[in-house]
C-alpha cells in the first residue's frame, strides 16, 4: 500500500523556518486537499536556539536543538533545511538525500557552491530536492524554467534578484535618500541584516544567477569566473543624473548565452526608466527569460519575507508529495560552458568625472579615452561652473577592459580630480 | 520495458500547430536532451486542407485530411489538438482521451465550455490533459498555478488576457489612432482575425479568465454567469481624457474570492498609468495574482503567436513524457462557488457625458446619481463652451445595478444630450 502520511522535518526555525510553520497552519485544508489522500505529518523540528518561541504550544514536544536527530529519524520523509549558509546547512542536506530523505531549501548559497555534486547526490538516491525559494523567494522561477519553458532556448536572464538592494536603490530615487540613510531605514525595516555586506556587495546576487543559469542554459560553470560588484558606490547624484538622462540604477544580474560561452555578471546598471524592470520598485524582485523568437517573459514579485518564501518550500513539499511514488530527475544533463572572461565583455558606460574647470579638458580625456577604443555617445557638464565641476558622460559599447585600462590612465591626467563613478548603461 | 519512442499526432495545422512543427524541428536537440532517454516521433499530422504547405518535404508522408485517422491509430501516445474552436475539437479530444491517449491543447473555448467534464475523462482514463498555451500563451501561468503557486491562496487576479485589443488600445494610446484604424492595422499585422468580435467583444477574455479562476481558487462555476464586455465603444476622446487623470485603459479580467462567492468579470478599465499591467503594451498579456501575505506576483509575455503558442505546447508534451510512466492527478478536485451576481458588484465609474451647456445642469445629473447612491470624486468640463460639452465624471465606489439605474434615468434627463461612455475605474 502507498504511504499515506508523509513525516515533515525542519532545520532551522529562522524567518524562512517561521514562514513555512506558519503557511502549513493557515493554510492546511487548502494544502490537504491538493494532496488527497495523502497526509503532512510535522515530525520534528530544529533549532540550536532552543528558546525560541514556537507559534503553537503543540509544537514544543517536536522541537530540538539536534539537527541530526531529525536526519536520524528513519520515519521523516522530507527535510525542509532553512537553516542558511554553507555549513552544516550542505553536509546536512548531503546526508539527508544520503539516508533517502527528500530536501526542500531555500539555501542559495549550498545550491551555488555545491549544487552539481547535492543534485547527482539526489540523482543516485532517486530523491527529489527542490529549491525553488532560493532565488527571487516570491517568484516561481525555478519552476518555469525545469516545467514550462523546456522547449525554449533561453537567450537571456535579466534580474533585479535583491530585495535588500532594490529597497535601498528605490529609496535614494524616490525619496533622495542618501545610501547610509537608505540602509539604515531598510536595517530597521528588517529588509537588511545587522551586517549587510552579502546583500550589498552583491554576493547574493552572484549566488541566484549562478542558479538561474545553470538550469536555463543546463550549463556546468565555473562559479569562481562570474564578476560580481554591488552598491556601495551609488549616490543619490549618480541617481539624479541618471533618471535626467532617462534611466533608473537597480543592481542587475545579467545571463547572456552566447554559444560557446556564458556571459554572466553581477553589477549596477543604469535602465531605461520605461522598462518594466525599472518599476521593479522596493524590496521586490523581477526576472527578464528572453528568447529567440519568443519574446520578452517578465515577472515581478516579493524578493524576500517569512510568507513568500515560506509558500514556495511549502509549493516543494506539495510537489514532492504528488510525486511521491514516482522519481523524475529533471536535471538530468548539464553541459560544460565556459564564462566569458570579464574583461572580454562589452558594455556602454555612465561616467562621471570631477575635473578642473579649464579650457582644453574635454579634448585630453576624450583622447585618452580614443586610445582605448572608448568614444561617448553624450558629454553633459553639471553644476555650476567654478574651480572644479562634474562631467558627466555616456559611452558606446566598449571592451570592458579598455575601459578599465582608460580609467586607470584617465584618472592620473593631471586635468582630472576624481573618477566619481562609473557605472555600466544596460539598454534593455 | 518501458517506452522509449513517443508517439505524437498533431490535429490542426494552423497558426499555432505550425509553431507546434517549427518548435519541434528548430529545437530537437535541446529537447532530446530533456527526455533522454526518451524519444519524441511524430507520427501523423492532420488538417483538412490537404493543400497546406508543410515546412519539410518528409512530412507530407504522415500527413492526413483525416483527424479520425489520427485518433484510432493505436499507435499514437499525446495527441495535439491545435484545431480551435469548440466544435469538432471537443469531440475529438474526448475520443483520444477515451482511448488512452496524452492530449495536449490550445483551445481555450473548449476547456471553457467542457473543461470538468474533460479533465474528469482524463482522469478516468489515467492520461495527461495539459493546455497552458490556452491562456496568455507565452506566459505559463497554468503550470504556475498548478505547479508552484501550490500553497498560496490566490485572493485575486487581474489580467489582461487577450492581446488582439490590447494591440489596438495601445495603438489608440500612443498614436492617437482611431479604434477604426487601428483595428485595420491589427488585421494588417496579423494581430486580429478577418472577423474579430470573438477578441473584440471580450468572449476570448472571458474563456481565459474562466479558466484562470477554475484553476486558481480550484472552483467549479457556471460559465454562463461571468459578466463580458468588450472595447468596441472605447474612444480615442476616452483614452485622453483617462490618461489626464493618470489612468491608462486596458480590456481587463478580474477574478477575487470573497469566500462563499467570486466576482469573475471582463469589461474595459480604467487602470492607474504607472502600474505595471498599464505598462503592458502592444499584444503582450499580463497578468497579477495577488495573494493575502504574498504581495503581488505580476507577469508579462507574449499573449500570442506561433512560438510562444507552439513553445508552450511543446513544453507540454515534454512535460506528458518526463511522466510518462507514472500517473498525478494535479486537479483532483473543484468546489462549487458562485459567481456573484454582476448587478451586486461595486465599481468606481469613469463616465463621459454630453450635456447641454447652461445653468443647473451639474445639479440635475448629481441628483439623479444621488437618489441611486452614486457620488462623484471629480467632475471636470471638457473642451470649449458652446450648446454642447463634454462632462468627464469620476464616482466613488457604487454598486454596479445602481449605476446602471442611474445612468437610465440620466439619459433620459432633458439636459442630457447623450451618455457617450461609462467605463469602470479598477484602482489596482
Amino acid at each position: 500500500m502507498k504511504k499515506r502520511e508523509i513525516n515533515i522535518g525542519i532545520l532551522g526555525l529562522g524567518t524562512v523556518g517561521q514562514g513555512v510553520l506558519k503557511v502549513l497552519q493557515e493554510n492546511r485544508e487548502f494544502i490537504e486537499q491538493k494532496i488527497y489522500p495523502k497526509k503532512i505529518i510535522l515530525k520534528k523540528i530544529a533549532d540550536k536556539d532552543k528558546s525560541k518561541v514556537l507559534p503553537d504550544k503543540g509544537l514544543y514536544k517536536i522541537f530540538t536543538d539536534s539537527a541530526e536527530q531529525v536526519i536520524n529519524d528513519p520515519e521523516i520523509d522530507i527535510i525542509v533545511e532553512t537553516i542558511g549558509g554553507f555549513e552544516p546547512a550542505r553536509s546536512l542536506i548531503a546526508q539527508a538525500l544520503k539516508s533517502g530523505k527528500h530536501v526542500v531549501t531555500a539555501n542559495k548559497e549550498v545550491i551555488a557552491q555545491a549544487g552539481y555534486e547535492i543534485l547527482s547526490l539526489a540523482q543516485k538516491n532517486k530523491v527529489h530536492f527542490l529549491f525553488e525559494s532560493s532565488v527571487a523567494s516570491g517568484i516561481p522561477i525555478i519552476g518555469v524554467l525545469s516545467h514550462s519553458l523546456t522547449s525554449y532556448k533561453p537567450r537571456e536572464i535579466i534580474g533585479i534578484l535583491n530585495g535588500t538592494t532594490n529597497y535601498i536603490l528605490t529609496r535614494m530615487s524616490e525619496d533622495g535618500s542618501d545610501y547610509e540613510e537608505a540602509l539604515k531605514e531598510a536595517q530597521e525595516k528588517g529588509y537588511a541584516e545587522a551586517d549587510p555586506s552579502k546583500d550589498i556587495d552583491g554576493f547574493d546576487t552572484f549566488n541566484k544567477i549562478f542558479i538561474l543559469s545553470a538550469i536555463a542554459f543546463r550549463a556546468k560553470i565555473n562559479l569562481d569566473n562570474i564578476y560580481y560588484e554591488g552598491i556601495r558606490n551609488i549616490s543619490k547624484l549618480d541617481i539624479e543624473y541618471a533618471r535626467e538622462l532617462g534611466y533608473t540604477i537597480k543592481l542587475l544580474a545579467l545571463a547572456k548565452n552566447k554559444g560557446e560561452e556564458l556571459d554572466i555578471r553581477v553589477h549596477p546598471a543604469l535602465i531605461p526608466q520605461r522598462h518594466t524592470l525599472a518599476n521593479v520598485g522596493g524590496a521586490y524582485n523581477g526576472i527578464l527569460v528572453r528568447g529567440d523568437g519568443f519574446g520578452d517573459l517578465i515577472f515581478s514579485g516579493p524578493g524576500a519575507g517569512a510568507l513568500p518564501a515560506g509558500g514556495m518550500i511549502v509549493s516543494d513539499i506539495i510537489e514532492i508529495i504528488r510525486n511521491f511514488d514516482s522519481y523524475n530527475n529533471n536535471y538530468n544533463y548539464f553541459e560544460v560552458k565556459k564564462v566569458k572572461d570579464f574583461k572580454e565583455t562589452h558594455s556602454s558606460y555612465y561616467l562621471r568625472i570631477r575635473v578642473k574647470d579649464r579650457p582644453g579638458v574635454l579634448a585630453e580625456i576624450a583622447g585618452s579615452f580614443a586610445q582605448k577604443e572608448v568614444s561617448f555617445l553624450s558629454v553633459i557638464q553639471k553644476g555650476e561652473a567654478g574651480e572644479v565641476v562634474d562631467i558627466v558622460f555616456l559611452t558606446h559599447l566598449a571592451k570592458e577592459g579598455n575601459v578599465q585600462e582608460a580609467l586607470k590612465k584617465v584618472a592620473c591626467l593631471d586635468c582630472v580630480v576624481k573618477i566619481c563613478n562609473a557605472i555600466r548603461v544596460v539598454d534593455i
